[in-house]
């Protein structure tokens, strides 16, 4: 544990504005947003369309350079595209001598409860949200490609990227591209406790109180029952497959329970 | 039902390239997966900024000149936000006289399972992503911003609107703001079914057939016991609460469960 905790600079662009007192800038609890979201929403514009792109991609952070590193580290996010995918043209396309690269931004947001409250002024969520801002360069070399395409595969299931048909093929890695993107800046934007009703009228309203219920409706992800595929051989569900996926649904409930008495 | 239902026209950056079987324009389809997304992603170009802007934001589509329109109409999207938020602020300095309004981009996304297959490169998503293109707008009508309010209250909690203090008061509206966005176009992109390997040579490989379980684990949303607040009056969460709960919940495992025998 380093004494002092990494912290991304707080940008005009990057700034938690409304309600900052939910805003986190640690890279630890960024970065632990962004690799327990298995979709990110990567946003880039393209010089030829009116509106700015958006695309729900998967992505993880981490360090080729010291895998070893952990969440509160400095990291890069790799994202997983297609050869001839938009992003990926106009990743190759700026990435001339002189260039940064392309300017993307990225969402990562996990949705915690339904806050219930007595007026809907003051209905609210419970949900951790994290934003980066970076540039993206295409990954060349073939071993920082693998080590993010285990990077990725892993972060759907435990050790899957080992125990599946390795390495990927020629043609198998010649249509994956790998983005890597260099970090600039990034926020976090914590809501986690119960209703916050904000009128003192209504606070002291027997009748209101007396009717309407206010509370937390917890929310999360489950992993359901798996489903074989057609051409599957394999008997029953792998142990450490079941084990994982129980252990993540208790995780995941107890987690978003939790986060109704905090905050 | 009309003979023949409404359809976004594919624009260039609306038009899906990769993987074009599983593609939807069709308005229903596209407005199903907005309004059952609680949460957007928005996304649009700040002029201070170098990178988009996104961010997670609650909205509903509907249409406040013909409140009883279908999800396959003609419709606009609600956006909840704050009077001074950035975005609102750049929308408020585009509503000049020959304007058409800040263009944004938005993204609704749901996971509906994790796709195990010989190789890490068809590992994959079963998933439904929306996006929608347009230029959004200040409501200023309060009659129209109260629509929308009750629209978007109402997609957390059935009829929640009604059953809380309502009217909003004047400082509740007045720091409240709604975005309205006329849609230019839109898309949607659904991957259902198990895994789809390949390579014939990994099909045909019993050592790896036998070792490696395929199949689909079903990702859904769950609805938690719901944690009565501090303020909380009223004994035992309302029945109806508990009702919707366990059905919604009851629904989503059903869909994510028959996701994985479709396509």
């Amino acid at each position: 544990m380093p004494i002092r905790e990494l912290q991304y600079p707080t940008e005009s662009y990057s700034k938690v504005n409304r309600h900052r007192e939910r805003a986190d800038y640690a890279l630890e609890t960024i970065h632990g947003i962004v690799n327990s979201c298995p979709l990110l929403h990567v946003s880039f514009q393209d010089p030829d369309s009116p509106f700015p792109a958006v695309l729900p991609m998967m992505g993880q952070m981490g360090s080729f350079d010291r895998p070893s590193a952990g969440l509160g580290d400095v990291l890069d996010l790799y994202l997983h595209s297609y050869v001839s995918a938009r992003i990926v043209n106009l990743v190759r396309a700026s990435s001339l001598p002189d260039s940064e690269g392309l300017p993307i931004t990225i969402a990562a947001t996990h949705l915690d409860g339904l806050v219930l409250a007595l007026t809907p002024h003051s209905h609210s969520f419970n949900y951790r949200s994290a934003l980066l801002f970076g540039h993206a360069h295409l990954v060349t070399s073939t071993d920082e490609k693998l080590y993010a395409l285990e990077l990725i595969t892993n972060s759907v299931l435990p050790n899957r990227w080992s125990q599946t048909r390795i390495p990927p093929t020629p043609a198998e890695m010649q249509s994956t591209a790998v983005l890597r993107v260099r970090i600039t800046s990034g926020s976090a934007k914590i809501r986690s406790g119960g209703p916050k009703d904000g009128d003192k009228r209504d606070l002291a309203d027997e009748e209101l109180l007396g009717r309407v219920w206010t509370g937390v409706v917890p929310v999360y992800t489950t992993l359901g029952e798996p489903v074989a595929g057609g051409y599957n051989r394999v008997e029953g569900v792998p142990d450490e497959t079941e084990k994982w996926r129980k252990e993540r649904n208790g995780e995941a409930e107890g987690f978003a329970t939790e986060a109704v008495k905090e905050g």
